[in-house]
């Protein structure tokens, strides 16, 4: 038998217990938080491994940065898993239930989803936040991160799976595939016998590898084109403020903007007031022939390709559209279905906008970059999924769980 | 561009249409009910050569029989899609809701899913029963039948067509996939980019080609390999009740179950009950040496495969436990997640069975023959999902839809 069938075998078994754990799951959390905090030396000392190794690697200074652990950024980990624990558990709810005409009482109830799968890159806090939202929500989780954190990883797991053990369950709850060759990822994608669910927190590259070679369910997250358009009614200042925090404000997440959208009629007045404001940033823009003999030669003229790119970083698509029905179709064409806006003031424009644009999230006159969990209200987040299958915008607890319908009977015979 | 790929750019065309068409998709159910009534003798003279060339190539009875349109059967699908007409529109519900301390009001609204394949053997009348569920949920769909009901299939999907058109929606919302080779399935199975969710209706066999070789989100229907447990407070006659209404009444459904287990303390009185009612239909048994040693040679001997293999035929396998917990573990090891049933007049048991038995529907004290959307009061059904993900047990129109977030400010920024 193959490890990772192994590590399958041991996931569902420990799954089985973790279903029906109720307070249990909660003192395991704070048994974890309580003993990252203890052990931040132990942490770091591996954490420099794994630091030292990329730097002889040649990994960027960014990348070295998602991947350092210090003191207070341990703290923030062990934080987070107490405001988990404190969330409200899922499991058991009642979603729906009823008595049929033959007496048979039906009760839909909340479960967890059983054994989830986690593939992520080289940061190693995911490691932890991925791993207490599995257990709050009744999942037992195998984790595959990237081979420039296992070290980190190792130890963290370690620490997790002895405070979940503390707690009374099976440690094996929490388990970390410890080859981080390609084959183990593959074997991951393909462990239909044990995994129900196999979430990919990345990159674009790695979402895209998961999604082609994944047997198993898989849940979509994060890539993000996302747009701003700018009706002909919009209020100027707000468009700007808006386009400004959505760019600017951190762009290299999914829920920044990439690419806007102005209305011609009003094009003239809104793009240097936008410009003006983007310009604080030096953000590059890339438009279409309309944009630039309104902005002039300092914008970068815009190919096919721009309308398609998840720039990431302080660099935005302009085209200037002569109908919302134009701005609406672009979008269709080129969003990757995460976040959509419309500034607008005009009633039944933005109703047209919602009730046409297919994302995950659609604004009217809100920055997109509230499109996260903790924005919304659901307490945490697994991640952002961009499919329309189970979960759509962001994942919190809820969307770990499946369900099953209780039927309650008298000896009733069909 | 192949003739695959244009299909999936007409469909999702259709469905942007479909997902705001509101009452107009009743019109074309109705429509379709119509014309299905009125073009009788047309789709008898079709079906009358898929029948004859199934003759020719040595189909059995039971194929041909499913294969058959007669008019009343094809006046029972007329009514159906009447029923589904008249049922509630899913799309528009809203979810949840709440208004943000900063003022964002999050709406979470029902859509349509947008492009559903459905590969399906061939039954023509699924090819209209799912047709008019996905467009009921403002869902374009993509039909892919089997080969033996080619001719059946193209003319049904051309009167619905023609129907659809005659509503005012765009006739592509329902398309069927001409090509019969292996190859067309192929292709559906890795449309990632116009399909949202593809749908297997059929056998085991079917749906095994379908997970391992689809690279779209698939929803895993139909095996069900259930269980009925006798604990040994349970009320004989009931459970002998139980056990031959869900082994006998069709015992090839999925929901017909295939092993009892029965607890050792009421064995020698429960199963010389059982058997004679199931000796009524000659349902033939196998068993576990203690089973054989209470009702005899006429018993066959269980093999290790016995456990595992749907029969969808009047045949049982029978084996008597020690325990309630030997029982749960026996159904967590072999079943399907399908259905699963306890009979017992003890509580605790019940309680206890409920909560550790991870199967779509579990029963205390019923048939599982009444795991069905129509007996569930769901009003129709897809198929019966056996996965965890997005849907469990049957999926009725909302099982047919995601959501979406919409967010309505007045300039908030992040």
């Amino acid at each position: 038998m193959r490890v990772i069938d192994e590590m399958g075998q041991r996931a569902q078994i420990a799954s089985r217990q973790l279903s029906i754990a109720g307070e249990a799951k909660n003192d395991a959390l704070k048994a974890i938080a309580k003993a990252l905090t203890e052990n931040v030396g132990k942490i770091m000392e591996a954490n420099r491994i794994d630091l030292e190794n990329g730097r002889n690697n040649g990994l960027s200074a960014a990348l070295l940065d998602r991947l350092t652990l210090n003191e207070s950024r341990i703290q923030g980990v062990a934080d987070g898993v107490l405001e988990v624990a404190a969330l409200p558990d899922p499991i058991g709810t009642v979603i729906s239930g009823s008595t049929r005409p033959n007496g048979l009482e039906i009760t839909k109830v909340r479960v967890p989803l059983g054994v989830i799968g986690i593939i992520f890159e080289s940061r190693p806090n995911v490691t932890v936040d991925a791993a207490v939202l599995c257990l709050k929500s009744g999942n037992a989780v195998i984790l595959r991160g990237g081979k420039e954190a296992i070290h980190s990883n190792k130890c963290l797991t370690a620490i997790m799976q002895d405070a979940v053990e503390s707690a009374g369950l099976d440690r094996n709850a929490v388990q970390l595939i410890e080859d981080t060759t390609r084959q183990s990822s593959i074997e991951l994608m393909e462990l239909t016998e044990y995994l129900d669910v196999l979430i990919p927190r990345g990159g674009k590259g790695l979402i895209r590898a998961v999604v082609e070679n994944a047997k198993v369910p898989v849940i979509e997250t994060g890539a993000g084109n996302c747009h701003v358009f700018v009706d002909e009614s919009a209020d100027i200042a707000m468009a700007a403020n808006i386009i400004y925090n959505a760019k600017t404000s951190r762009p290299s997440v999914c829920n920044a903007i990439e690419t806007i959208l102005v209305h011609e009629n009003i094009a003239e007045k809104a793009l240097p007031a936008v410009k003006a404001r983007l310009d604080e940033k030096n953000v590059e823009l890339r438009g279409c022939e309309k944009t630039r003999a309104i902005l002039g030669d300092s914008v970068i003229p815009a190919e096919e390709k721009d309308w398609e790119t998840e720039y990431g970083d302080y660099i935005l698509a302009v085209k200037v559209v002569s109908s919302l029905e134009e701005a609406t179709a672009h979008i269709a064409r080129y969003s990757t279905g995460h976040s959509e806006c419309i500034v607008t003031s005009n009633y039944q424009n933005a109703k047209k906008f919602v009730a046409t644009v297919d994302s995950a999230a659609v604004y009217v006159n809100a920055s997109t970059r509230f499109t996260d969990g903790g924005m919304f209200g659901l307490g945490a987040e697994i991640g952002i999924s961009t499919q329309k299958l189970h979960a759509r915008g962001p994942m919190g607890l809820n969307e770990l769980t499946s369900m099953k319908f209780i039927i309650e009977g008298d000896g009733q015979i069909r």
